[in-house]
Order: C-alpha cells, then sequence, then structure tokens
C-alpha cells in the first residue's frame, strides 16, 4: 500500500516533518511517498499546493496526509480545500490554548522559525566554532571555556555529536580522542585530568566500529576487528576505573546520542 | 504573566518541543518557563513527571501547559493525571489516522527516533565528514562527490549552514570563501568554474558582517565596515554577473538558510 503525505508550512516545515514522521512511523506497513512544501506564506502558494496534492489523490487512488503548520487561517483554510486528510495543528490545538491561557494569539506566519533574538543566533554559531576549533583535542587550553568534553575511541561518534549539541542547543562541546598511548599509561591523559567533572565518553559495539572505521581505511589495522576490540575494552575500562559516565552509541542516532548526553549530565538547552 | 511548559517525550522529545514552541510562539506576552523531559518511557518515570508538573502548578499558581508525544497510551494516562493543560499529539490524531488509512498503529515506543537504517545513519555521517574536509575551500579535489558548493564572503555563514545540511538531510555540501583575489580577478575562481551548476551564494548586510567579524578579530582591516561593504557589494555583483542563486542570510536562522537553499536548488532531503 501506498500513499503521499504532505508537510506543509509557512516556516521551514521542520516541525511539520517532526510532527508528521513521528505519527507515520506507527504505520509500519504502508509505504509513504514524503513531500516538505515549505515558507506557504501566502494564498497563491497555497492554491498550487492544492494542485500537487490532488494530483497526487490521482495518482495515488487515496487521499494524501496533509501535516500543516501554517499559522493563518486563510491560508490553512485554501489548503483545506484539497482531497487530502488534514492533521491540522494549528487549527486544532491554538484555540484551546487560548482559552487556557486567556489571551489571543498573534496568529504570526513563520513566527517560531525566525531568529527569535540576535544572541541566541550568535551563541549557537559560536558554539559551532568552538567545536570545529577544539574537534579531535587540536587544541585543549579552552577546555575551561567548554560546556563538556567527549572523550572516546576514533571514530566512536564525538565530532558529530558535538557539532549537533552546538548547532541545536548552544552548548560548547569539545573532543578529545583516547589513542593507544592513552590506554598505555594506564591513566586519564594529562590534558583531561584538571577538567574531570565536563568528561563524558562515548563507546560503541567493536564490530560496528571496525566496519565505519574500514570505510575509512579499509583493511589496516587500525580497522581490524582485533584492534577494535582491544581498544574498545580498554577504554570501557577507563571509563569505569575513573568514574566517567558513558553511553554505548551503537543503536543510536545523533538526536538520541546528543540528548541522552544531555540527561545524563544535566547540561541545560540553551536556546 | 508566567507559564510552565513541559515538552515530553519517550523518545528524545525534539518533536515534542518543536511543536510545542511553535504553538507557544503565537503567545509573545507570556513568559514561559519550558523543561523537556525526554525517554518517559515506563510508568515509574510517567509518575515521577506527574509530582514535577503539579509543583510547577502549584509554584505557579496556574496549570502548566504539556506538549506530549508519548505512544504509549498507558504511559500517556498516567501523565494526564498531573493538573496541567495537555496538548496531545498521539491522543488527538492517532485514532483519527488509524480510521484514514484503514490501519492499526503499531504503538511502538520512540520509533521515530530510532535510526530506522544503517544506510541513513552513515549518510548523515558521511555527509559531516564531508562537510569538514571540504570546509573553507580546504580542498577542492572532491567536488564531483558535493551536491552543493556553498560560496560567500569570510563568516557569512556557509559552515553551520554545511553542517546543519550533513546533520539533518545527509546533503554532502562543500564551501569556499570567496577572497578579495577573487574580487580583483572579475572571474569566478577556477576552482568552481567546472561546478557552476552546485554554486549557491551566501551574502549578508555589512553591518551584520562587521558585528560578526569584530568578534573574530576586533579593529582589523578584515572587520572594518569599509572592507565589509566593499566584499559584500563586489561578490553581489559576481552573484549576479555570473547568474548564480543566492540569499541573504540576515534576517534567517540556520534552518531557515538551509530549508531556503533546499526550495531554491531542489536538492531532495536524503533521510
Amino acid at each position: 500500500m501506498r500513499r503521499t503525505a504532505f508537510f506543509i508550512s509557512d516556516g521551514t516545515g521542520i516541525t511539520a516533518e517532526a510532527l508528521g514522521n513521528s505519527l507515520l512511523a506507527q504505520f509500519e506497513k504502508i509505504h509513504f511517498e514524503r513531500i516538505t512544501v515549505p515558507y506557504i506564506d501566502d494564498l497563491e502558494k497555497a492554491a498550487s499546493v492544492v494542485k500537487r496534492i490532488d494530483k497526487a489523490a490521482e495518482l495515488d487512488g487515496a487521499k494524501p496526509l496533509i501535516f500543516d503548520t501554517i499559522v493563518d487561517s486563510a491560508i490553512r483554510a485554501e489548503v483545506s480545500k484539497a482531497s487530502g486528510f488534514m492533521v491540522d495543528i494549528f487549527g486544532t490545538f491554538l484555540h484551546p490554548l487560548e482559552q487556557e491561557l486567556e489571551a489571543s494569539s498573534s496568529y504570526s506566519v513563520g513566527r517560531s522559525h525566525s531568529i527569535s533574538n540576535e544572541t541566541n543566533y550568535e551563541r549557537r554559531i559560536n558554539a559551532v566554532n568552538f567545536a570545529l576549533d577544539n574537534d579531535d583535542g587540536a587544541r585543549t587550553r579552552y577546555y575551561d571555556e567548554a560546556d563538556l568534553i567527549l572523550i572516546g575511541a576514533s571514530r566512536s561518534g564525538k565530532t558529530p555529536t558535538c557539532l549537533y549539541l552546538a548547532l541545536h542547543y548552544g552548548i560548547k562541546a569539545a573532543n578529545y580522542p583516547i589513542t593507544e598511548d592513552d590506554i598505555h599509561d594506564q591513566r586519564l591523559p594529562a590534558a583531561l585530568r584538571p577538567h574531570r567533572e565536563k568528561l563524558f565518553g562515548l563507546t560503541i559495539d567493536p564490530e560496528r566500529l571496525a566496519t565505519i572505521r574500514n570505510e575509512r581505511r579499509p583493511n589496516s589495522r587500525y580497522s581490524s576487528d582485533k584492534q577494535c576490540r582491544y581498544e574498545v575494552e580498554e577504554i570501557e575500562l577507563m571509563y569505569r576505573r575513573e568514574r566517567i559516565p558513558y553511553l554505548n552509541t551503537t543503536a543510536y542516532s545523533i538526536e538520541e546520542i546528543s540528548t541522552r548526553i544531555m540527561v545524563a549530565t544535566g547540561i541545560e538547552r540553551k536556546r
């Protein structure tokens, strides 16, 4: 079975996508063709979307699903003319919220998606720059400024996680790779010792690590099963010995790794 | 006026946050204390959330708002015992969707948030690595592999945008800074010429650029009003002369810049 799902917004469409995908994920047996249509902020654009939806309806022989986060009720009314099944966020929840809050909403198009204030925007950009400048143990002298220092074996997911935390939450996260030399020392690397309370460890199943490393350097000692198993075992031992909180990233998405670290460390979102 | 808003999920909480924030943005005059509570995936955790909500209700003298994306109806029922006002995504939309799709949902906790398949995860990680390896014109010999090459003045927002596109959509985006030398040449830089169809330009208001540059290198020629004005003018001229599509990023968030580029170029989300 096949259905088309439209994610329609007057802004980026990110909220409509997130909501729609979380609902669609509950229907595993249906194949959904997903189409995101952002920036539908006037009646003319709405009318052209209606045409697209109607065309999909004809092709599929079934109503497309419409997940929309359009604030303006006139534009929403236009979209609702399509022969689709509408999951209408603002239409459903805004009025009850107004009653509960005893306030009228501003019905501002795209409001939630624009820069709410420059400080917030700059904090995120600065955090991205911090993550880039302090990636892969490149520098350690700015660790005083870090909110968090991720440690772990090479290719265990440190860099994407630092970037996600920076981009989304304005968190300054550095990362430091635990190398074989560090393992031999049987001690926490010297650069990390003054910042013990900021450390968080990542680990990963050795088989998965070997797969990832093989893409970068095929058939090397670095990517061998034996080496990966050795590093992971020793690094997990170090985490336990030094009482560093850690997470096995194997089964998780970047979003999950990031939010689980925030839960475990208590670091606050800075948006 | 002050109200507390809880974003509660059995997964990362990202969808509940996005949805809640887009609704709250419509009530400008109310100050919301926002609390995200992810990974509420059993009754015990739900009961502890109820206590937190009730405490906030007492403190505020008003019902907290609850935006939840909990799939399991028993856990949801537990949360609904709190003295809050519930905006209940799954409770509201899942049953109508089941009817429309003539299918029952799987009611799987956290489903939408986990790695749907490894290929998808790896594509995003590979895209992040591509963005990092091809940042700031560092290398140009892999431009054949790029989905997109962002160009623009130094500090016009290229790097965070490339990283966002990679992390979220698995898009391989390189970036190349347009320097004064390039401006003097009055030609598109040689490295870019074979990839004309992949180019997208960023521009920014000169005043804003000067502010951003001043943070990095205060009181330098690089960050002077005059220099910023000169570079921006010349680069916009280049875009028009070479017919490169471009976007002024000044008023936009990273999400908006990214999604607007995708609309303008027609590059597909690869999730």
